[in-house]
């Protein structure tokens, strides 16, 4: 997704120095008019705004505060929008370290996946001062269709988008559930979908998702993983303010034991896969 | 339900016997036009074709095969629907029973709710001979927007049916828990109903049950006691199986914990009142 930002703002006329673990999609940066920066350090030289999107909490911090952090070349005044799917509390912890250090923040998790990155037509759920979004603003403008402006305090866009996962994720493992079932009691699983897709039972994920069982095609868009890390979040948060999730913890569990299974760096979709006793749609080719 | 089937069913030409157990709803029916039966025997005389819109397998029982059921006066030949949300099980057996009458039949499962049942625009899923086919089609022209023909035996449209409720159930628990956990999180209602609604957490479900949440409105437009029943219906269904269904268990407890709590008669959404420690959205007027 970091790529198809940086792309975007790329297209829309912004200097632009990319970071990414991966040399082939930092030369491939380069060689279309973008910076191929060796650190996060390095990409911040000169930048007025940094986007964070990596996966999880921890490479935020490192990608933020680390050794080679943004921080070491980012002058106060500039706004860093942090855009992975972390814990409120912590996303409300960058924020205030970020204002003490004389830096603008928004906490800004994104959904759309890699497609909607690419065409710069991201979703952004983001939460801040105000200051930090006059100054994000062109950014905005350049990488989402939509943004949603949560609150003037880092944490409440994470709040917002940790409910959204909290139901993405639920609803995978329930459409799993479900196409489980129907084959077990013997329907067609192109029919189900088909029926159910038009009907009340069905979710955004119900439709994006039982696709990929259909065509037994597993390659990850977005892996079981993400789920095992997404829920534990929400479970997480959940604990720390002493609040049951039955059916968030439940869906968890679902997502664990495809990821005990072998699955956890296949499409979300393989959670159907732990389901004994039916057979799953054959990969069409 | 019954009363738009049987109004769409008068507009479109039909002469329509109707049978309730609510006398106003009878008497109502009789002002329109149609004939108000006194029993399902009464309604079914010279009928050639009959839908039975009850709440479960045993009012089909009663309504069908019982001493004053439809078979005591239809003669066969005549094309029997039975509607209600069953187990594939016994609406194959429902099938079995009126084929070696001579009946005709279809398993005839309806979803749209009383609104579209008043347009004549339900969705009906439906299996069943093409000879019943053939002779409800005028019927089910008047009653329905579209018709899914799921298979020619009866059970086969109460499976799609029994997955489409068991999705349906666990998205309303889903959309509760997710709703309860925004609040205990300190995240704003309608903020989250309209991020999430355009997000890839939306189901069917949370964009139409939520508001009732929303506006502290239970009023029971779908009763927690009917996913009582439906999700118990998938349950056995799976457990005489052999197959987990670990979120839909889940789901079926919630709606069993809502219903020990008092809320069995009010809207599904009351769900949400199993959670402890948060403050609902009182009733606006």
């Amino acid at each position: 997704m970091g790529f198809g930002v940086a792309r975007s703002l790329l297209r829309a006329g912004f200097e632009v120095a990319g970071c990414d673990v991966r040399v082939e999609v930092l030369e491939q940066f380069g060689a279309e008019g973008g910076r191929a920066a060796g650190s996060p350090a390095a990409a911040g030289e000169a930048a007025e705004a940094a986007i964070v999107l990596v996966v999880n909490a921890a490479q935020t911090e490192e990608a933020v505060f680390g050794e080679h952090g943004l921080l070491q070349s980012m002058k106060p005044g500039s706004v860093i929008l942090t855009s992975s799917t972390v814990a409120p509390e912590y996303a409300a912890d960058v924020g205030a370290r970020l204002a003490a250090l004389g830096f603008l923040h928004l906490d800004a998790p994104v959904s759309g996946g890699p497609a909607k990155a690419a065409e710069g037509a991201m979703t952004v759920m983001a939460s801040g001062p105000a200051a930090a979004f006059d100054k994000a603003a062109p950014v905005l403008d350049a990488i989402a269709a939509k943004v949603y402006r949560l609150g003037e305090r880092a944490g409440q866009a994470s709040t917002v988008k940790m409910i959204n996962q909290l139901l993405a994720g639920v609803h995978i493992a329930a459409a799993a559930e479900a196409m489980a079932m129907g084959i077990r009691a013997g329907a067609n699983p192109a029919e189900l979908y088909e029926v159910i897709s038009n009907s009340a039972g069905s979710s955004w994920m119900f439709q994006n998702r039982v696709p990929h069982i259909l065509q037994g095609d597993y390659a990850p868009k977005s892996a079981v993983n993400i789920f095992v890390k997404d829920l534990g979040i929400v479970l997480d948060t959940a604990r720390k303010s002493e609040f049951p999730l039955p059916l968030t913890a439940t869906a968890h569990q679902m997502f664990l034991a495809a990821a005990a299974a072998g699955y956890g760096r296949d499409d979300d979709a393989s959670v159907v896969k732990i389901f004994p006793g039916i057979e799953l749609p054959a990969r069409s080719e």
